[in-house]
């Protein structure tokens, strides 16, 4: 107790005796509240941001301070309170500095002396869901938000607070809160390791440890959040910096998670800039920070995130994403295209110095279209664990892209997708890809978690556009196991016209090894460019190989008679996501070509395979075994060939027709590909012609060690 | 032979002596052709327009010119390329006017002299799907839409050609045209009925007729097309004015076919107010074809028509609604709301003097929101067979509406659907309508037609929010007999905060009648306001009555246990629309409340009835006994009440909650309706009190005489 005492006697003379900054300085600084002020009413898009946040603190003002005992999970009341909370003060502390109106200073001072009263008493939350669980939220990961909003607040009415005010709130909170983040409880220190992870859980409680040691004045937080809480540098947000982006900026989770885990990375950087310019930290690494965030916007299709992995329905307009653009610009103004990401999805900027700087220069007409192009992501924090393509026209107005994703396993959030194709066209999602079964911040699915039914289903190879042996999941499904693997890329090749990649896959399943081509070529005598996607599945034992490819849109037309479900309709498998499927009808493949066309918007989709009679084929659909109904019903197409050790599934995929149904004109609506036929294939490669109407043809000429060679005829 | 010879000399007499007007005189005339190209370059809107027109017409400039045998329907070669023609030569045809270009009219000439040489040897079209089949195509009604469009072309190339010309085209083209359209082939003269009929292939014959007419300066054809070819008066355009609209406007097929069906007559319409002004055309049955086209809008949610009766995806932007929306606004310019049609959704105006007196009016800023309100659109000739409503709030911001059908059945394209309610919200169609299960135009979906499902699903009761009773559809499923009854109108009220409705249906179902009270108010304790639907069936017998709500979105939660189908699924029934239907879950109801919730969009919609543990409660999906893949899997809700002859199906439809995925915030996720009491039912009317979170409670007091009270506690 008395050594208690001199603790905190001596962390009290820290906070008084620390050189007090000027203030505010982290998002917002002097200087640049000065400007704002000066030019209010001037910028449209900085004046209608600002009223927003300004009309939110006002209702911030009117609420009563409510602090609930900790108890749900995320989208239940004491969750969604404390977080409005943190909102609230942050927007009233930046109406304090924008205004100079006392009422928004004293309710952010009333909120954080009423946390003094009411955290250092709490355990760990209740829930106990995670296994680093909270004390306000259920997981440490919401404790580090709260702290980086609040963080800002503090500082914007840091000069409003007396000495004694803020030694109350230092000594009883904010250190507490950091120890807490730092360490954990005296009876669980799993923070510890949490804190100086390479992982977005550490980012976020590094940038919140680090930015309220600075406004605190205390310098030994801030190089415990970039050197890890030991000092070593081993963990700490360099190290992340360094070990969580490949070299080309790809974080390994994928878009969705790189789209949380920038916000902090960015987020801290500024604050880094302003409290400590010598370190350049947006020139740390090459730049790697702007890279990710460029990284960022391409792997987007009208603005929304690819949804490979575990990801939901987010985009440009996603909160992290203002802040990634603005503060992106404001460290490197050059870039005007990222003013377009800005003016045509987000049309609202941070209420900050970088928010201001890009609506001074969108005022000014300086905007540029962004411009997205065919990408080779690299993976790995060397850039040696494989890599995410994204294959698009030189035409932007075709308004189209492939993808190919030959990364690692990305972590826990990973699916086990290998080498599996997506394709975007005209506006939709043609080929797609599930993303995560979660309903998120709804209480009543599963209290807003991942569902069952994501590691069940959405995680499951047959959800994927890739290789499916013997009905199991890739790496039996484990993704310890699976993280410790990477497809070998074997080239790429983005040339005008023709654009192709190539991966092998030799890990995911025991004793087959599987290679794909996937080829984006502008045909002479064909409306659209064609996707020629050739799969080679090898092994030395017979298996049964599934090749399912899953869509949007509605089913058009077969080329094989089927059989239909109709009053009746059973599941197609009992494990590894099959248990998920109806099956709607099922098939026998034709004798040299099966095709399959389906209309998405107003286009025409076929997918065109080498089949024989043995060729089974399934129209199937999600949602079976979905006791709670998590699942969405979504529509597939699956080939399956069984009995033999190496087969090549030898496809393209057509675009074609026009299909205007406002003026009801409609134009090349059945598909051209007429045969598809594998020439050769041995150890040099494989050959594949494939026969469209007209007597035209494709002949696709591949091998694991040259670019793709195409001939029309 | 002789006859024959004798006919044909007098028919070219009367072509070449007729006196000749000024050309163009249809849409385009020869003033607004002047101050078009005076214009030229100066009102951005028309300039686009018109530069689009102009480079289509190029391309048809281009074109090899191409008659092919007829031979397929709707998306067919043959049929697609005559309609590429007619568009080919309105196009260039007009661009000969804009332009002087000579090659614009040398090209719309030849086409017209390869149909001189084509047309006249033609028989019936082989497709024989019609009972009016066409010649060009497969049935009459688009052989009319090609006169449309080729009318307008020959009027704008008219002074170009040499009367020799003239001569040619109209005795061996046009007459026997105009001839097949008003009699059909000597072996067959349906088309003299068709002609003379009260439908919209009528309005289109009796256009086309009576602008070739006004072309070729042969007024005998234009008093056909206006009183009937026997000139009684029983037929013809004015003919069709006075009953196909009911007073307010109202197009007894519903608002997809109300889209189609007034261009001929906007179209028409525009060539007589040129041809004949003393006609006051726009003016005739108290400007009914301007009301027509207001309660077009009206009818619309997010500029898209409403999908009651046969209705495929269209609105505002439909090339139906550019001429509508620029012919109402020249023919009463006063109505300057018609502009933000145009400005919003369209983008685009008609090349012609409508076309450009709207372009000139958008440049000069007079542009005014159009203002949806509540509707009361009564049915029939003289308004006396039902109506059907539209409730809006008075906050136009919640862009919410509520609509009720007690019309009419609707002639051979009205479902099934006596009192069907359907709601709209924050952008959703939220309860839904399934609308027409047809595949426009697509070949491969049984020729573009309506599909077979359209019948046995999309038509039927169950398909529909409705009662439904004993499995059967109303009406025995026979439109032709609901063709003869309409249900009840009992009252309507559009309040300011509360609105309501009520009508009754005694015909639909034997020996049961039903009567539906829908009430849409704003209640002090609620987010939103609230729909209070009581639907109270009636018989001296026991019946099974099943409540359905169709809706968009997925599914949350339901306030009782639930048996889920798993592993294999079963049709809910055999017929009359429920062999369509997938038993996804069944349940029993709650003692006294049931509850359902969705999500749609970022709200939540919570469905509560008063229910008890016999009620049967089905979760369902439409989409079983599909053999061909035609319909749409959409989810079903739905109560079954067995065993009583009379049952109130008492309910409340909240709308609660925010999601917002793009800021991961949440608020109000459950839904506050506790209980659904009927406290009294009875022959003076039916009192139901809703219980919410709070101790707040709604009583609502409905009688079959007097309007709606409600008591908010």
């Amino acid at each position: 107790m008395k050594r208690l005492s001199v603790i905190l006697m001596l962390a009290l003379c820290a906070c008084t005796q620390a050189p007090q900054g000027n203030h505010p300085s982290l998002l917002l600084t002097g200087k640049g509240v000065k400007e704002i002020r000066a030019q209010r009413g001037k910028l449209p898009l900085f004046d209608a941001s600002a009223d927003k946040l300004i009309k939110e603190a006002d209702a911030a003002v009117e609420r009563e301070i409510c602090l609930p005992t900790p108890k749900d999970g995320g989208g239940g009341y004491s969750h969604e309170m404390h977080k409005l909370n943190y909102y609230d003060m942050y927007n009233m502390a930046i109406a304090w500095q924008l205004t100079s109106d006392e009422k928004y200073a004293r309710k952010v001072k009333e909120i954080l002396l009423a946390y003094v009263d009411f955290y250092p008493s709490l355990d760990f939350h209740p829930l106990g869901l995670s296994g680093n669980p909270g004390r306000i939220f259920w997981q440490t990961l919401n404790e580090s938000v709260f702290l980086v909003h609040t963080a800002v607040a503090y500082d914007c009415i840091y000069d409003y607070l007396t000495a004694d005010e803020r030694n109350t709130i230092e000594k009883e909170f904010f250190y507490p809160y950091t120890d807490f983040i730092m360490t954990g409880l005296p009876h669980n220190r799993a923070n510890t390791q949490m804190f100086n992870n390479l992982n977005n859980w550490a980012t976020w409680a590094c940038a919140g440890v680090g930015m309220i040691g600075i406004v605190m004045g205390d310098d030994s937080l801030v190089q415990k959040a970039l050197y890890g809480s030991d000092l070593s540098g081993e963990g700490g947000f360099l190290k992340q910096m360094d070990v969580l982006f490949s070299p080309d900026g790809y974080f390994t989770e994928g878009a969705y998670y790189l789209r949380y885990a920038i916000w902090p990375f960015v987020t801290f950087a500024q604050c880094l800039d302003v409290y400590n310019p010598d370190l350049k930290i947006f020139e740390y690494r090459d730049g790697i920070l702007l890279k990710a965030v460029d990284a960022l916007l391409q792997m987007a299709y009208e603005g929304e995130f690819m949804h490979f992995n575990d990801a939901l329905e987010k985009g440009y307009s996603a909160q992290e994403l203002i802040s990634a653009v603005d503060i992106a610009y404001s460290a490197n103004p050059e870039d005007k295209s990222l003013l377009s990401v800005v003016d045509r999805y987000q049309h609202r900027v941070l209420v900050s110095d970088a928010g201001f700087a890009v609506a001074k220069s969108i005022a000014k007409g300086e905007t540029q279209p962004l411009k997205l192009k065919s990408m080779w992501l690299r993976d790995g924090g060397d850039g040696t664990e494989g890599a995410f393509a994204i294959m698009r026209p030189s035409d932007e107005k075709l308004n189209s892209a492939v993808t190919f994703k030959a990364t690692s396993h990305g972590l826990s959030h990973g699916h086990f997708d290998k080498l599996t194709i997506a394709y975007y066209d005209a506006g939709n999602e043609v080929l797609t890809d599930y993303g995560a079964a979660r309903f998120l911040n709804i209480e009543a699915k599963y209290n807003g978690h991942y569902t069952h039914e994501n590691e069940s289903w959405a995680k499951s190879s047959i959800a994927h556009n890739t290789l499916v042996v013997d009905g199991k999941n890739m790496f039996g499904g484990k993704w310890r196991v699976a993280q410790k693997y990477h497809p070998e890329v074997l080239w790429h090749s983005f040339e005008d016209g023709l654009q192709a990649v190539a991966a092998r896959e030799e890990n995911a399943y025991d004793g087959v090894a599987f290679t794909r081509y996937v080829v984006y070529a502008d045909v002479p005598f064909l409306e659209y460019p064609l996707i020629m996607d050739v799969l080679k599945a090898e092994s030395s034992s017979a298996h049964q190989y599934d090749y399912p490819l899953h869509y949007n849109g509605h089913m058009i037309s077969l080329s094989v008679p089927y059989e239909r479900a109709l009053t009746s309709m059973e599941a197609l498998g009992t494990s590894n996501g099959y248990q998920h499927i109806w099956t709607e009808a099922k098939a026998r493949g034709g004798d040299g070509v099966t095709s399959y066309t389906w209309l998405t918007g107003y286009r025409m989709y076929t997918v065109s395979t080498a089949t024989t009679p043995a060729t089974e084929v399934y129209l199937c659909r999600s949602g079976a075994s979905d006791p709670d109904f998590n699942l969405r019903n979504e529509p597939m197409y699956i080939l399956r060939e069984k009995g033999a050790g190496n087969h090549v599934f030898a496809s393209c995929l057509e675009t074609h027709g026009k299909y205007d149904l406002q003026i009801e004109q409609s134009a090349n609506l059945v598909h051209s590909c007429k045969n598809v036929t594998v020439l050769s294939d041995d150890e040099n490669g494989i050959t594949v012609r494939y026969d469209f109407i007209g007597s035209h043809s494709v002949t696709l000429t591949l091998s694991p060690t040259e670019k793709a060679k195409v001939n029309y005829n």
